[in-house]
């Protein structure tokens, strides 16, 4: 077994611990029978599409009329996968990026397919002083916000919204994934403001989704995982914009990678092996 | 009729214009059946709660086992009254602020209550420079984030996020609000960065949840408004959270007496009255 230190399992999941029910308990003895990945950007989303084939939702009964969300489902062996894309903002004809979306897209899936695993999947700024280049892809260990500050006690802590993701040891070692804290903030930017917080919350890589979903993912007592490939150095040289965009696509080719790994491995596995 | 510039009506509603199949059209002609009422904090909500005795649902069939998500109703008149409050934080006991929260409340409780108007009341910090004294109470003619940076040609846009609300001069002059334009961030105190992007905004309110509400509203072609009372000077010299936490008591009266009035302006009005 890894030390852990090599684990994203100091504690067990908050997730699962959540399900006073004992509900959870008998879920992870079970073969997982239904992930949801959620995937903000297009760019990431599709390449999984066809590696796994998955067919696109057309009958628009999974989301209320006028959303732009896009499902698309299928299976590998005997595991039921869906990915859910926030699609583009319907005025502006852009990827519908950040925590809003991703919350809303996130509770409605889970609502509608009440998946036993999600497992959030994208690009993400990565801090080269803590190890992270280019390319490479991390599990978060934890999540938490770095742009939402209250200065008030205890609406502090909820403002960071610290969450650690679900357990999962096997998984890490067998898809080779470096583990991290990863930061959470509506900017692709970082201020000097979300720097300092970033720092606080100790994290390795930075995205604008990962800690709203879990924390929507806890509140539907849903086990929860993220998967980031680094496409930017937050602490380089290059501006952030511009080195997100030139590694986008060479990167994304990681990130899927890594995803159909884990695919693999949790097909067929109960929550409790991963 | 006031002049442009004293309504919030420049430019018809967005929300209004979004439904293409003329149903928002046939239904601004048919008085309002039913209002959503989302209101962040406890302490901004039970005023009005005892108000229009509101009754709190215990049956909990509404939303979703485990979330802290409340809703009281009622009625005034012939008017159906919902009022959600996200409730407190599960782990830390704290109101469940901000943009996530907030997005998915107005979310679920549109989804279940097909409300013909949403109405967002809460506090807000104002700028004095811009005429803002504490106790005031705004109506918001336009929306924005401040806290979004997507240095990025059309993301930068979405970032953003800027929407007019729902036009209703008649209920502004009726209730006699002040008109602004309000910006929203995650933060409860104002970084450097947020206050050039507040000024870009052109706000002269800011606060925790609107712009996520409007975002949600619009997706679900539900015209929505934002009734804002201030807290706290942001460009003033005593810090924030002092100076709200100070306020709040004494300021939520004038946010539930405006409310109060909207209400009974509302009553027996179509959408197109207000």
């Amino acid at each position: 077994m890894p030390s852990p230190e090599e684990t994203n399992c100091e504690h067990p999941s908050a997730a699962i611990e959540a399900d006073a029910t004992g509900g959870a308990d008998e879920a992870t003895r079970q073969p997982i029978s239904t992930v949801l990945i959620i995937i903000a950007m297009q760019t990431e989303a599709l390449p999984l599409v066809n590696k796994f084939q998955l067919s696109e939702d057309t009958d628009g009964i999974l989301f209320p009329k006028g959303v732009p969300w896009v499902r698309y489902h299928g299976k590998y062996k005997e595991l039921n996968i869906n990915l859910v894309w926030p699609g583009k903002d319907l005025l502006l004809g852009v990827d519908s990026v950040g925590t809003v979306s991703a919350s809303l897209v996130t509770y409605a899936s889970i609502q509608a397919l009440k998946p036993d695993l999600v497992i959030n999947a994208g690009t993400a700024g990565g801090f080269k002083a803590k190890g992270a280049s280019i390319g490479d892809v991390y599990m978060a260990s934890d999540v938490a916000f770095h742009d939402r500050r209250i200065p008030i006690p205890v609406f502090d802590q909820y403002g960071i919204g610290a969450r650690r993701s679900f357990c999962t040891p096997n998984l890490l070692k067998e898809v080779n994934l470096k583990l991290g804290r990863l930061s959470t903030g509506d900017s692709l930017d970082m201020s000097p403001y979300d720097e300092g917080a970033i720092l606080a919350n100790d994290a390795v890589i930075k995205d604008m989704e990962g800690a709203a979903i879990a924390y929507v993912a806890e509140l539907l007592s849903v086990p929860a995982i993220f998967i980031k490939a680094v496409t930017d150095i937050i602490d380089g040289e290059k501006p952030t914009a511009e080195e997100f965009l030139q590694n986008l696509v060479a990167v994304t080719a990681n990130l899927d990678q890594a995803v159909t790994q884990a695919i693999y491995f949790i097909n067929g596995r109960c929550l409790s092996d991963l």
